[in-house]
Order: structure tokens, then sequence, then C-alpha cells
């Protein structure tokens, strides 16, 4: 039975026709969660279709003082998508069309429920790219990249979803609505709304329409996967590539613990004196790619490199790629459970980061994985145990946390790519001040006075 | 004579000691215009050499309800620094230490004043990049690229100056701080203050320390500077490249107005059937480079290309560059005064916005100058005229309107890089919906109440 009043099922049930109203548990379990596994239970689920739809929804929680929780594929890791108080889960499901691909204009416009990935390929078919690439491309929308400014393996020498929205219309809670930017490539008019609705993960506004940069597609692209004795001498090999003006697109590392648990599942092509392993990609020309994989070659080789080898083209590149691809699997073979988190660190900090992981995985007895984005300093953390041993949880849970202020202790940050949520409100106030977070919630309050959007996440 | 009261005289002398708290129009004369050429005269100037000043400044300001005008050096050409109402110029010329440049960390911590074009050569030392290279890099400040979001010709390739910073320190008015981003080259913790105050024409708070994002340098550039029968055929190459997979670091176009210019100043090196150039700068490895020109060059010749000269390694280029540099001087010949404006449009409607100056014109029997950055719809138009012939100039005005209201009718934006400011604020409604800017006021207002910093600017 739904604790929704008659009137306001009514009206649900009026603005969403059969099945974009969900109002039963049965219907409802699976908007429950998201990719953190923290659940809550909403009141209602609406899946809208037009804008329309979504003004008028707007306008009447607004009036009703009602919590409302935009959700897309609801692969975000830290509780984005959970109902934290009573509200109504509003899917982006249906609105996923491709609006319009102007390969003169280099954009993309698009609703915010359009897959990543399936923009990515029809805009490639024009010759046209789209850089940002979250791991979770093929699963994760637009708008749910763009609320949270998701990263990816492309963002050193692409950046981040940030650097990649022109405009976008949203709709205010109250049921104003508002375009930000638009189609122009370059636009200073007026205090950067565009970017305060970025990584603002639905806490402002609901976003109905984004338009988004396009580049040309580089003609080719080439890998290296390379094998060194420790991870020092392959960041060593790094800075000396940086040296010689060299930006891969991709920069990736995996660390001892990673290569053993690679070993352990017979997915590794290296000697055993390999520790430490680096996967680049370089995209360009198909002669510019031929020069960079010589001349990486060369510097890996004047720095110890112990093995490699290199692919020039997508069907050459995937079994490198492979490797990196089989960490997940392979992972659950060291222990069933794991933590991850996506911590940052300065660049320069990414070996005293590793080593430091290491010891707090020592000192409580766990393996604790480090792989990640060498290139931007953002490692991937997974924290591996048995749930079912209370003992290992506690000390699971431990780890995480001195994890969290031994990163802060090196000017890192909470979060690099996957946000804050509800996962990580509890420990923002340790890397934002009181004044920062003030005027945050003063912001928030302007736009959302009855604090009806996406309640409780965030800061 | 001094409008201030005695005792706020008394607080700046004491605060600001000797030749930092200047008084007398004699001293302040200098401190009245900017490149906009507007005018307004400061209660004073001072010029703080720390952050303790400023904060003590933005304490005393918030209380005693006095305007506070930061400037760098100035360039800005939309009258951002001119006092609207009477208050305090803070200049930032005392503020100009690299305070670190860190290439493990791949960052450059700077004070507000340092000039652009010397942190660039500064890290080019280490053979580090910042992209950011607005044409006024030599004269122009970061702390005033950043609160414009200055553009550049590398714009195309790099993005603009907000796609660089990653952190910065802010006093806000009443004199609290806050730290916005620090050195990660990812973070999305909280809403995005940092790139709020990108882009806040000096509106919301006075930026004390700025943190930037730097990449390898490149190992080498290459230019081209190509002649052809007529824009659209310039244009269409282009089209005919990017579709090749190819992205310039730089792209700029001259249209038929400008190769007259220079042909009557002698300045130019093709036959007189060329009516439009470009002129193409790409970096990159060494190999990589031959082979983009080679490529471009073939692309070019298949597009009718009339006249073509090519340059590896800056020695090489200055002289193609030189060109794009005589626009300036050439311009003077066609008639003693210019008004210049930065519109912006959706890349595919160049041409048709090109076109459209150019019936403006003759509507008006003026001279327009069209040239700019063809990558990103950035046009400069340069509206020549004689003001000392009151009806030309009565023309060039009507001329300059009109274009702004065509700009705005192809969906372009009437700034792609100088920003608002004082000139273009009364036609900021034109472009922005009052929900948009009542936002804008709101979140002004939660920064500073008072409304003393640089009013009448932007919004
Ligand atoms: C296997 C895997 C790999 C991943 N790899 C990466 C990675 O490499 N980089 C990275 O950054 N993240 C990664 N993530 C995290 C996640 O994919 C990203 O956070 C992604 O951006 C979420 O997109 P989504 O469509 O699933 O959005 P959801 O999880 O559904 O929602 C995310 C946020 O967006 C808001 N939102 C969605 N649509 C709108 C809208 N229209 N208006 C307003 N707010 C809206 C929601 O309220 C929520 O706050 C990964 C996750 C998984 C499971
Ligand atoms: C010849 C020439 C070429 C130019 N070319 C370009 C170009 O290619 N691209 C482009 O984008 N612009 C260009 N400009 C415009 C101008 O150079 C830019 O707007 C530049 O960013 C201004 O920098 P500045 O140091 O002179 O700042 P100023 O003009 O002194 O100030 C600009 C703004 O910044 C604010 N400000 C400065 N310091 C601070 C601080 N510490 N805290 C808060 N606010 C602050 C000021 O209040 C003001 O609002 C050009 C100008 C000229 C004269």
């Amino acid at each position: 039975m739904s604790l929704l009043s008659l009137p306001h099922r009514r009206f649900l049930q009026d603005l969403f026709p059969k099945t974009d109203c969900l109002l039963t548990p049965e219907e409802m379990v699976v908007f429950e969660a998201d990719a953190s596994r923290l659940e809550g239970t909403p009141l209602a689920v609406v899946r809208p279709e037009t804008e329309e739809q979504i003004i008028e929804l707007m306008r009447w929680a607004h009036k009703e003082r009602i919590p409302l929780y935009p959700r897309a594929r609801a692969t975000n890791v830290v509780g984005l998508c959970v109902p934290q108080k009573p509200g109504i889960v509003v899917s982006t499901l249906k609105m996923n069309s491709i609006l319009e691909v102007d390969s003169d204009d280099f954009i993309a416009r698009v609703q915010p429920g359009v897959i990543t990935g399936d923009l990515q390929k029809r805009v490639e078919q024009e010759k046209l790219f789209y850089p940002p690439d979250p791991a979770s491309l093929g699963i994760s929308t637009i708008g749910g990249n763009v609320a949270t400014c998701a990263g990816g393996m492309r963002a050193l020498k692409y950046g981040v979803t940030r650097e990649w929205v022109l405009g976008c219309k949203a709709v205010l809670p109250g049921g104003k609505t508002i375009t930000c930017g638009g189609r122009n490539h370059k636009n200073v008019v007026g205090l950067d709304l565009l970017r305060l609705l970025t990584g603002s993960e639905g806490t402002l506004a609901f976003m109905t329409e984004i338009t988004l940069k396009l580049i040309p597609k580089p003609e080719s692209t080439a890998s290296i996967l390379a094998g060194f004795a420790n991870l020092e001498e392959a960041l060593h090999a790094i800075k000396v590539m940086f040296k010689a003006g060299m930006l891969p697109a991709a920069l990736e590392f995996m660390g001892p613990e990673v290569l053993t648990a690679l070993q352990d599942a017979g997915a590794v092509p290296w000697p055993s004196t390999v520790t430490a392993s680096l996967l680049l990609r370089f995209d360009g020309s198909h002669q510019g790619l031929e020069a960079d994989l010589e001349k990486a070659g060369a510097i890996f080789k004047a720095c110890n490199v112990l093995w490699s080898t290199t692919g020039i083209g997508k069907e050459e590149e995937e079994p490198l790629w492979d490797v990196r691809r089989s960490i997940n699997p392979a992972s659950f073979k060291v222990a069933p459970d794991k933590y991850s988190d996506d911590v940052t660190v300065p660049r320069g900090k990414l070996l005293e980061a590793v080593t430091g992981i290491r010891q707090i995985a020592n000192k409580h007895s766990l393996t604790i994985l480090t792989f990640g984005h060498v290139g931007d300093g953002n490692i991937h953390v997974n924290i591996m145990h048995d749930a079912s041993d209370h003992d290992e949880l506690a000390r699971a849970k431990r780890a995480k946390k001195e994890i969290s202020n031994f990163i802060l202790s090196l000017r890192g940050t909470l979060s690099g790519e996957h946000g804050v949520g509800l996962v990580k409100a509890p420990y923002v106030h340790l890397q934002l001040s009181e004044t920062e977070r003030s005027l945050m919630k003063q912001i928030k309050h302007i736009f959302d006075p009855h604090s009806i959007m996406n309640p409780g996440k965030a800061f």
C-alpha cells in the first residue's frame, strides 16, 4: 500500500499515464537501490517523456514539499539515486533520444537519458568524437554523467565531462525553466550556471536537454602494455615520457597486488619479475602514432622496462585492454567482497599514496588492490574482504576510513570522479570548510528553497 | 581633494603604507580607464601585497558599504575595471609572484597578478605547457584571465581558461576566505564554486591565489598559411580536414575585407585572386607534424587552394603569423577608428555570420573587417570608421547594434571571450531570461550582500 495520499496518487496517475507511474512495492523494487547497494523505498516512481510533465511535477512537488529523486541508470556508486526520505523517483529512462548531431556546429543535443556509449557510436559514424569515457559508458547516461561530472580514462588528454558540456535546459523546483549556454563553443555571458549544475548531483534542478561539444574523431589509436620491476620504475618512465612532450589519451597503472591477482587468475602475459604495469593509449594520425610508439618504446627501454607489447588500431589493441578488464573478475578470486573507492591525489603523490595504502593493508592483514589513472592521480582502491567474516569486515571498514584520512593528508580529494552522494556526505566536512559548505547550502536554497531535489546528498 | 572621509583615508593609509595607497587625482589618473576606453574616477587606489591586507580591506569595505574594483592590467575591453560608482580600485600589480611550478604534480601556483606570458615562459623551461593564449598574454594576468574566463587561439584544441584552473583561494566581502579545489587534476566534492568564480568578472570575491593545470609541452609546432578564392571554399577545406580527423591547435581565418586591407598595406604574399585566408598551427611530435602538414597540404590542394606556405618550428612559423599580426596596423589605414567586437556563433554558422555582417556593412557604407577563430565560431568584428565624421560615427554605432541582434538571431552569444562588463551589460537581457538573471543576482547576493564587488558589471 502506498504512503501517498489519495489526491497525490491521483495527481501522479493523471500526469503519468499507465506504466509511467509505478506505485506498488513490486513495481518499485528495482528503483530502490543504485550501484552503491544502499537502498530506500520511494513513494512512487514516475517516468516522464516530456519537459511539460517535468514542469508540472516540479511545480507540484515544490508546492507540496515532496522530495524528488532524479534517476538515470543508477550506476553511481555513492547512493545518489537512493531515496533517503519518502519521495518520488523520477526516472529518465524514457527521455533517451539523441535529438541532433550536427557535424557543422560540432555539437550533439540529447535528452538526459541517452546512454553515453550509444551517443559515442552515433557521433563516430559521422567521424565526430565525444571524448569522456567513464568505464560505465555502456550503462550510464549523459544526464548522469553531467550531474556527477563523470571522469574516465581519456580525462588525461581530454578532461572530464565538464569540459564537453556546452549547454543545458533545466527545470527548477516550482516549474520555471532555464537555458544555460547553448551551441556556441565559447560563451562568457553571465555567471556560469551550466558548470554549477555540472557535478551538482541532482540537487539543484532537473536537466531535460543537454548540448555537448564534439571534435573530429582522431584517425586511429595505438596502445602499449608494459611491465616494470616496480611501481617506482614505471612512474619514472612516465616522467621521462612527459618530459619528452608526449601526452597519451589514457595512461593506466596496475600495482603489485593487482598483478598478483591477475597472475593467480592466469591472466598475465609477462614474466613474474614484473610487479607493476602500465597501459597507455595514444590517438592521432597513423604516422604520428607510429612515431609515438617508437618514441615511447625507446623511453621505456632506457627506463628498464622488463616486458612490453604494442597494438595499432582497435583490433590489435583489444587484447592489451582485456588484461585491464580482467582486474574485476580476478579480484573476486582474492576475496568475495570489496569496498571500492576512487580517491585522487596530486599527480606527484601517486607512489606515496600507493605505498601508504599498502601499509594500511598490511596493518589490517587485508589485500588491497590499487590501480587507476596515473595521469591525473586518480587511484581505484579495492579493499578485498570476506563480509561474512565479522572481524575481517570490521578491519576492512577501518582500512577504508584510514585511507580517506591518509589521502586527505596528502592534499588529495575524497572523490576524483564518483561523487559524494550519501556514502561520502559524512566526510565532506573533512575537505570543505564551514564557509564553503555554507555558500553551497545557500546556493542550493536559491534553486530549491524547500529542499525537494535529491535531499541529503552531496554537501 | 579626495571624497573619502578622514577616518576612511586613515584606515587605508594605515593598511597600505606609502605608495601602496594613492589618493590624489594625479596619482590615480592611470587607474581610471581600461582597454574599453571608458573612464571613472576612483576614491582611492590601493596595492595590496598580502592576503591579510585584502582580508582587512574586504572586512572594512563590507562594513562601510564601499565598492571595490579589482584591477589587474586593465586589458579587458568591456569596462570591467572602471569604477562606475565611487569606490576603491584594488590593484593586483604587487601580487605577481609565481609561487610554485611543480613538474611532478603538473601544476603551477601563482598570485593573481602574474602575467600570463611570464608564467608560460617559466613553465616551458621545465618542458611544461599552459595552453590558454589570449592575444593579450604578454600584458594580461592570470587573475584577469580567470575572472574573465579568457579564451585564445589554442582554445580549439585546448579549451579556454576554465579548463585549466584547478584551484583558487579567495576572500569574500566581509573578510572570510575560501579555498576552491586544489592541486588535484580531478575533484568532484561539493558544488563547483571554482568554476562559478571563473568568468564572474570580479563580482563575487577577490582571488588571492590560483592553481593551474599543466601538461607536457608538445615537442614542436608547425603552421600553414593558405589562400582560397573565397571564404566558402576555405571553410569547405576545413570541413574536409576535420572529417579526416585532424584537430589543429589554432585555426584562424581572415575574410575578404581583411585581405584587401592587408593588400593595401602591402603586407600579403599571395596572388590577388585570393580573397580568404586560413592560418593553422598544429602541435605534436616532429614526425606527427610532418605527417600533418603533408595531409593538410593534400586536402587543401583537393579543395582548390590558390596559394600556401608552411613552416615547422617557431623560427619558420613566425613570418606566417606576422601576416595575421599586421591586421591591426593595416586596419588603421582603412579608417582612423574602430569598434571591435568578439561575437561567437555556432561553428557551422560562420559563413552566414560573415555574409550577414558584410550586408550590414554595405547598408551603412562602412568597411567591416572580419577575422578570428574558425574552430569555435569566434569572429572578431572591426567596424572601421572616422569618429570625427558625425554621420559615419552614427552609422558605425547602428551597425554595431544590428550586428549584435543579427548574431543572436543565429543563436550566437554576445560574448565568446571578452565578457560583459559595462559595455555589454545593457544587452544581457537579450540573451539571458529573467529567471536566469535572477538566479545570478541571488548568487551574487550570497557572496556579496551589500554589492561592494565590482558593482554594475556583468549581469
Ligand atoms: C562498472 C562501473 C564503472 C564506472 N566507471 C566510472 C568511471 O570510469 N568514471 C566515473 O566518473 N564514474 C564511473 N562510474 C560511476 C557512474 O557510472 C557515474 O557516476 C555515472 O555518471 C552515473 O550515470 P547514471 O546514468 O547511471 O546516473 P545515476 O546513477 O542514475 O544518477 C547519478 C546522479 O545524476 C542525477 N541525475 C541523473 N539524471 C539527471 C537529470 N536529468 N537531471 C538532474 N540530475 C540527474 C541523479 O539524481 C544522481 O544524483 C562507474 C560505475 C560502475 C557501476
Ligand atoms: C590587445 C588585446 C588582445 C586581447 N586578446 C584577447 C584574447 O585573445 N582572448 C581574450 O579572452 N581576451 C583578450 N583580450 C581581453 C583581455 O586581455 C582579457 O579580458 C584579460 O583576461 C584581462 O586580463 P587583465 O589582467 O588585463 O585583467 P583586467 O582587465 O585588469 O581585469 C579583468 C577582470 O578581472 C577582474 N579581476 C582581476 N584580478 C582579479 C582578482 N584577483 N580577483 C577577482 N577579480 C579579479 C577585474 O575586476 C575585472 O573584472 C585582449 C585585450 C587586448 C587589449
